[in-house]
């Protein structure tokens, strides 16, 4: 963790400072129609005797988080990881060296790799790790996580988090917001981070999954991942994954691909005062620009039916005023 | 809702009222060894520079439902729901009157309905209201509840909640504590009230589920239960629910019946301090009085090996003050 610590520290500190000295609570995005639209939602339901007020218990809001809350480009984070935890196990597995998707990871074939796609992903990960303690595997996640460096960042991918959408997540905490993340990326994968980077804890992470079991194993009574998936939160499983963890449909989602229609959809169809908010990544410069053609968070469907929902398009480019937090 | 609002009003009145007059935070808890062990667990683990100090975000506390939280007996309280639900919807099935297990629910035969046990009662449940929304099916939840009585106390089930618990809740939660439910019940039988009744929100309801889907229904984007047991959250299912939705070991584990054991010893094997309380009902005056031998919430092994992992067996006759909250 020595990577993590300092970095939360810094992030208090910058926020206390920020906030303090410009009297904003989203320093990190323009003054832009966007800003403007959320100030204005977040406004219209806190407010009593509003006919948009919402009570506090139903303010829930909901965050992908690959390509929403931290870079998925060149690929997904985990998918980096992944490829690092074959290439560590691959000594003890010969067989990998002609058996697919392995051939393809340690070979650093980008075809073969995206070909498998997410559910493939999640395959891979739940098959390599299996009889692994959840406790040991989210070990292995933090140590990967300290050593890793982003292939075009070079920074810790803990910093390659959107300093704008941290403090979106503490405003709408400040204001009474229960945030949860509800990703397609594997819930393992996140839950050992995600309260220290986006103050989000684990009971509020949604994602995929493998099965699990408990056992006793030299006598401590352990939960041990098993070679299954049990749950694949994408797409239209997005809504159903809302539905067995929060119980409860939210009042404002932000996604950024078409896994997150669904979601968008669900969340902005219900009654009262709705948010429904899209990431554009139109910003080659300071981090990508890609939407329909991309292998990893490609938006289409989003682009095209945004404006028949009302959901708003964030411009990375010209919403946000920096992208990561300052190292 | 006409009945649960009053009892809501109630319940804050009584709590401001009570803490104001006797200066105690569990009024409904007898001053014995028991409470004395609750309050000083709780004092050392939110004792600033205690050696068993543990930080907020760390305190969760994990409690069962039927037998835990609200009464069980003579039958669980979502049986008596699914009973009556099956009579009602019974002038469309002519077919139950010769197939199990609707043959012995519609003939009000107990040996039958018990044979079923819970997976029998939530593969029941699942099968009779496939095809219906979250949303509608939650709201047959609460005209039920507004309707049905217990027929011992002659009382709605949601005054069929403990009122010690209740108070316990509320300590815990003042003390930094997330509290969270991890029942075998059907999680949709739950997160229609227990926000109202045990101000715990249906995202810390962790219980039994049936799987479902996402649609679009005459327009609008519906979650549809399905006909198929998604997980069993009872015995060693009640660590992986925990794992599954919490993430993270709690550190206070409440049940009261075998199907609490694994649970119980998941939550206190883990390291620093742990408190595990198991509730005896050994009240035949004011509620029920059972164990070894009852159809409903078995306590055998619990009782056998309590001593042998520092347990507290909390006598409801000895420990409660009060049973039920006042009418």
């Amino acid at each position: 963790m020595a990577r993590i610590l300092p970095l939360l520290a810094y992030f208090v500190f910058v926020f206390s400072f920020l906030a303090a000295a410009s009297g904003q609570e989203l320093p990190s995005w323009n003054d832009t129609p966007t800003k403007a639209a959320i100030v204005s939602f977040v406004e219209k339901v806190t407010k009593q005797g509003s006919p948009e007020f919402v009570k506090p218990a139903d303010r829930i809001a909901v965050f992908d988080n690959d390509g929403t809350l931290w870079s998925e480009q060149p690929m997904y984070n985990q998918l980096a990881f992944a490829i690092d935890r074959v290439k560590a196990m691959a000594p003890e597995h010969p067989e990998w060296k002609t058996k697919e998707p392995f051939k393809s990871l340690l070979a650093g074939d980008p075809e073969g790799i995206a070909a498998a796609g997410t559910p493939g992903l999640l395959k891979l990960i739940a098959t390599t790790h299996a009889g692994m303690t959840a406790e040991a595997f989210a070990t292995t996640v933090t140590d990967w996580l300290n050593t890793a460096t982003h292939p075009k960042f070079n920074r810790s991918y803990l910093e390659c988090v959107y300093q704008p959408q941290i403090e979106l997540l503490r405003y709408l905490r400040a204001n009474g917001f229960k945030t949860f993340i509800v990703s397609g990326g594997g819930i393992d994968f996140m839950r050992p981070w995600t309260q220290m980077i986006y103050g989000i804890p684990p009971d509020q992470v949604v994602g995929s999954s493998a099965k699990a079991k408990y056992e006793i194993r030299n006598g401590n009574p352990v939960i041990v991942k098993l070679p299954k998936i049990d749950f694949i939160d994408d797409k239209a499983g997005k809504p159903v994954g809302i539905y067995k963890f929060i119980g409860k449909r939210p009042i404002l989602a932000f996604g950024n691909s078409d896994g997150d229609f669904e979601m968008l959809e669900y969340v902005t169809a219900g009654s009262g005062a709705r948010l429904g908010l899209i990431l554009h990544h139109d910003d080659a410069e300071r981090e990508y620009s890609y939407d329909r053609a991309t292998r990893f968070g490609k938006l289409a469907r989003g682009l095209d039916e945004a404006p028949i929902h009302g959901w708003i398009l964030v411009s990375m480019k010209s919403d946000w005023a920096s992208i990561f937090p300052h190292k």
